[in-house]
């Protein structure tokens, strides 16, 4: 259980960002209209040409505005050095009540079937999926943001239902919805090289409430008009080039468990561009060992002991043949 | 034609900054006064010393507020590590529109001669330059700025002639004036680096509305008391050392043809500090070859197909010659 | 005597940040409480747990709001690449009137003891350090913020003896204490890699209306239990992997035998970590010589000859003996 930020709202900090992105529309290139039930629909990537500036606002949104997301030219990634800081001092609430793309939405059929992978702070205030029944955080929120890795904004019957689960009208929804294609799209994926440690360390069944503060970094990647080597070059950044730093209370050999587990490296399907590793497996998703999503280089510090354990490398012939 | 912020006053973006300037004078080490005809001078770096932190907003405002500059410590440059680091999700417009010195202002006559390049939204309110007519930019702002890389105040002369082409009276005109020499006039220079391979993009026939992102960073060159000394540092600053990551849509065989001609590499000049190929052609600057202002090192994404092709490389002598 | 800030008010400016600190004090996990003479206290990694966030935000106040402090990935240390960036445009008043640790709080016997060095802006309103005697800085605020170097906050003797000497009330006083061994507190000394250099440069009676711009980097430390260990390595960031740029004016051979002197690798106690050091001498503070205080590299530019003189090197290998 974390209880680090009790009385945060993060839809309402989301709330101040999302103002700030419909406000200067132009300069971020993104649309805004209103649905069918009067939820605010922001297309940042599909219709719209969408920017790297909205991705970075977005993947602030992204983590209901607690934790800071840059870009900066880095010599890690000569070939690529434009690279994405991320940074939380609240990284279980940004990352996992927030960031992480854990809420399935679906609806309709054959034609009209619509699918979208939802992160953003609107998921703390469903609470639907199962990761909430280990975070403490809650939200009381008046309004709701989503975040959907999605070519066009959800159906009538999935507004409706995201809004009764929420436990708002639908008029104080806001649905992002930013293709994997896209540059926004881009900028947004790689931004979770923080969110995926915090994951895969959830996984590792590593205490949430010891993991106190974050931070990561991962090259943006170039966008591709393909949806699979798009997503295959976003996966690759992180588990390629990424690189994370976690602070955790507790045991200096639970810290150097954890950072000896946590790299990319240590997964059996680790080796060659993510878009081949996913035809190889025939898109079965759930065929891929989970614990390739997680960052190529690991450090983590055990804060009351002082310890720090590194783990894992950045390797630049793999980000090459992702990228190029 | 590029349309891609049709509703951006980079005037009324750029005033909030000045204001931001003026009102924190003291910190910035600038000198705000009102010229004969009303107008608003700031020196900064002329009698003034000017300083880093002005430089920033100054290079800021010569986007038009649609671009952001930073200063952050790099490895590719390890006796030079300060690097200014530029972006923007609306290049041409930020770049060419607002922050190209295209404006050549020049009056008086003898010892009363003023000659100054003018960069800054208000070149975008006048529209005298050829160039606009390829830029669909239009600005209905009623307020302008103008940066000029000189010693002192414009004269009234040209501050009339100034307001009159951009349409307003001089009281609702500003002037900052930062000398090539001062610590804000380098700042404001080098953070050109993605400016200048927009403008070369341009001279190579690429079509400007196919530009959709841009960054680009490189070193803080150090002052230099010597006018041609410092122009040269400047410049070398971006011609041996800059990088510019520019993402355009497309065929890939343009963006490849593009990312071959754009370094400075290509040049016919390149290969000896700034200052010395301006002795050598006598300080005859149409004489140089353009495309020798441009960034050393490039990229270029064609988002359309998802390559990208690299081109050029820092030359860490060079940069010693011309900083040392 | 300096002279570059004459209207700025550091405690005014600080209490912008102090009141976003407090507003926000879930997000930045600090604690606020009141004291007993109704003196703002500000828990930043005692017994509450601080963070990153935190200790910018506080490292910006010790300045007085009068530079700027962030955190980038950085390839010169790569195995410990956060890296804390620290600007000034006004760095004798920012670091030497504001940030230095220069005001010895004292009071209390026995159990009752406490002591801490203070920072901040108070300092300036206060003046009560020979230190003063050099800076013309005055301030004229009426409140006052000081950070504490401590486990707690003080007692009321001393509240009552900071109000008088800041010729204020307490309840105008704001206190932020922050363990050297809390992250808070590893981020807000390590910060001090501009500050160190001034104050050495000052040591060696180097004017300090001559410095007119600066900046520095460092990395994070990671935090320790042991007070000595972690003392120890928030130095040895600053020592063996820090480094500073100084703009100076006059002349050019002052500039280079100020670079020349300036990096701790000229000190006598150079060569192992700031820990090993200190007990070497017994924990005799004063015995250590003062001259070890500094960047391990130095760029100084001499802006009115445009030379640049470069000293000192980074060392990896000590970086990893102190934070191993």
């Amino acid at each position: 259980m974390t209880t680090d930020v009790p009385s945060i709202s993060l839809n309402a900090r989301a709330a101040v960002l999302v103002d700030k992105l419909k406000s200067a529309r132009a300069e971020f290139k993104v649309g805004v209209s209103a649905g069918e039930l009067g939820e605010t629909l922001i297309d940042a990537g599909a219709k719209q040409r969408g920017s790297v500036a909205a991705g970075l606002l977005i993947a602030e949104i992204c983590m209901g505005g607690l934790g800071t997301v840059e870009i900066a030219a880095s010599s890690d990634t000569p070939r690529w050095p434009w690279t994405l800081m991320v940074r939380s001092s609240n990284p279980v609430t940004a990352c996992l009540a927030s960031q992480y793309a854990g809420w399935r939405l679906s609806g309709g059929e054959g034609k009209q079937a619509y699918f979208a992978l939802a992160s953003g702070p609107g998921r703390a205030l469903a609470r639907k999926e199962k990761l909430f029944e280990e975070l403490a955080y809650q939200d009381h929120a008046e309004s709701a943001t989503l975040v959907l890795e999605a070519n066009g904004p959800p159906p009538p019957g999935i507004v409706q239902k995201v809004a009764q689960d929420c436990g708002i009208t639908p008029d104080r929804l806001s649905f992002i919805y930013t293709p994997t294609q896209s540059l926004a799209g881009a900028v947004q994926i790689v931004a979770r090289v923080l969110e995926v440690a915090l994951h895969k360390a959830h996984e590792l069944h590593f205490p949430l409430d010891r993991i106190v503060e974050g931070m990561g970094a991962a090259p943006l990647s170039p966008p591709h008009p393909d949806m699979i080597t798009a997503m295959g070059r976003t996966n690759d950044a992180i588990i390629y080039a990424g690189r994370t730093h976690l602070f955790v209370t507790g045991a200096a050999a639970d810290a150097r468990a954890l950072a000896e587990k946590l790299p990319s490296t240590t997964s059996r399907d680790y080796g060659e561009p993510f878009a081949q590793v996913f035809k190889r497996f025939k898109g079965d998703f759930y065929a891929i060992d989970p614990m390739l999503f997680s960052p190529a280089q690991v450090s983590v510090t055990a804060i009351e002991s002082g310890q720090t354990f590194h783990s894992g490398h950045i390797d630049l012939k793999l980000l090459d043949a992702s990228f190029t």
